[in-house]
């Protein structure tokens, strides 16, 4: 007897190692759009909650589905519908269908996928669910980049799709958008192509562009490994931004600790203690403070991180740098103070860090 | 009386800026090829040099140019002869004309970069120059970003090309090619268009094709900020790069020192003291310690870094990780040993991380 196709084999191998780690009897749901790539995974993780229910762990785990109606175009209710009715024929249970509100802020495709992942996070909650499985391939992480390539805000853009955030988790992401449609059709899986992927269908999004006509491109001028170079490059930079991010909450904290004087109300930090700190570690700080001063994080560019940092490495008795959200940062004796701006001294807007900091989160 | 054409304000502009820095009466160098980017270049260094001797220094600023033929094409001579004219027509005074030889590791891009930077030093070196400045503006900062993107090796090949290193300087990295192409036509200048910069020249390289069909591409689709976007970037991740390094290099150091035993002429690191740091860090500094241990850098890949690092965080009593220039890593009571692999016992090339370290630099 011949094994599977290797493409089901890496499916279900990549499946296996993302729930190892979950406890006996622990329910997994898969996040299925009906597409090629999540019903892939919905099959592998079907698969394999039904070997550990054979064999390997004395408590089977239990495997189910979340498949979302984003109501966006005509018959989306009937593409949840058959979706879901997929995930019924691999054995899932439960299968749940959940219809969103998509409107948010951000563009139509932010604002959809924050629905979306609300979404799976309820069904989490509401299942008991210790993980729930997204189908993103190697391919949608190059695209990811790509995308935050034309937001040039650094490693923070350019990171990608993390392999594990919270209850979210995607076992695909070494693997290429082409496996998971040869593993439909090995397995004799029909999956539904969302109309509006195509580049030219009007509701096309930027990542359906990138998808049919930066990609393609990219990889005819620099050779056909890009997307993995790309998937590599997020990897990379992602560690990176952890690891500052880190160094530039330390700092951040020892900077307001070292503050003299009191600046009630404000944000207060020490310029000798930041502008001891690499350039990267302190920006990075900037621009966190800045956020906890009020800042709306859409608004605030490097431009105003680096005119905050002037004030720290290149004093010279300069005024205060504006800042987006009506806030303002200048230096005082040693001590960068963020706060209202001048010009929101007068307005209805009461300065109130703690508040516009849980806004941002 | 109108102002100068605002593209030919803004390249004085950054050139004046470039060499505000330089003590009175230094000689600064123009790296001019004839094309819009550096003839552009040397007609601000050409303007700025002439008012820096009406007024501004005690001392003026001698500004002279070094043209390279490449002697890559037919007519490469006459192109360079063509270049020296139009500097000394600018009242550039030396101008130099050095022919260079390419052939070296790496493509032929690569090569003839070498063989250009290798010229500029010896140029400024011959002439006591305290700068060379080059042409390389902002479309050329986001191309080398694309380029960096296919090797998929993080921050270290996104991060561009810096604006200063060593004698070498590039005033023009904020501004667009347009911009200088503009200027030469405002001061009258006929640049001359290099026909292996055309993607359909058989000569053409990868930067070509990355110019004529990536870029327009890109800018289609993601919007007309990409090219901007993409410097941005590479501003941010050499900022990242340089901290992380500095880091790496610390505990690099630490993690020698804390080593007890002996590892003679083997590079020996304490894991403990690694497994202390953040991923981002520790993955560079084994990097690193594998080059010292004499891997060649173009061999040594993440998944060797990554399998090294397993050694250090992911330790269930593995074999050693085989690594590029028959090297291989190892632990032993808690220190990571690395040194010849064993197929290397036997062969005919003596370990010797002293004189490996040489030929990697």
């Amino acid at each position: 007897m011949s094994g599977p196709d290797p493409r089901v084999a890496a499916i279900r191998s990549a499946v296996t190692d993302a729930v190892a780690d979950l406890p006996d009897g622990a329910l997994v749901l898969v996040a299925c759009s009906g597409g090629p790539d999540s019903l892939a995974l919905a099959a592998g993780l079907a698969f394999v909650a039904d070997r550990s229910r054979r064999a390997e762990r004395p408590v089977a785990l239990r495997a189910g589905a979340v498949v979302v109606d984003h109501g966006l175009q005509p018959g989306s209710s009937d593409a949840a519908a058959a979706a879901a009715d997929a995930c019924r024929r691999l054995g899932l249970d439960p299968v749940l269908v959940v219809a969103v509100d998509v409107a948010g802020p951000g563009g139509p495709e932010a604002a959809a996928r924050a629905a979306r992942h609300d979404a799976f996070e309820k069904a989490a909650s509401d299942t008991g669910a210790a993980a729930v499985l997204l189908g993103h391939t190697l391919d949608d992480q190059a695209e990811t980049v790509l995308l935050g390539l034309a937001r040039g805000s650094g490693a923070r853009s350019l990171a990608g799709m993390p392999a594990t955030r919270g209850v979210l988790r995607r076992p695909l992401l070494a693997l290429r958008r082409a496996d998971t449609v040869a593993a439909c059709e090995a397995l004799g899986l029909e999956p539904w192509h969302d109309p509006t992927n195509a580049a030219d269908h009007p509701a096309a999004g930027a990542r359906s562009r990138v998808r049919d006509r930066v990609l393609p491109v990219l990889e005819d001028v620099l050779g056909p490994g890009v997307a993995a170079a790309l998937a590599r490059t997020a990897a990379q930079l992602r560690e990176d931004a952890a690891a500052l991010d880190a160094l530039a909450g330390v700092l951040l904290a020892d900077a307001t600790q070292a503050v003299t004087g009191r600046h009630d109300g404000l944000v207060g930090l020490d310029c000798a203690t930041l502008a001891a700190a690499p350039d990267a570690v302190r920006r990075r700080a900037l621009r966190a403070a800045a956020l906890t001063a009020g800042c709306p994080g859409g608004a605030l560019h490097r431009t105003h991180v680096l005119a905050l940092d002037a004030l720290v490495v290149g004093w010279h008795g300069q005024g205060p740098a504006a800042l987006p959200g009506r806030r303002e940062g200048r230096r005082s004796y040693g001590t960068l103070v963020l706060g209202p701006g001048r010009d929101a001294a007068g307005g209805d807007e009461q300065f109130s860090p703690q508040r516009d900091e849980q806004q941002e989160r």
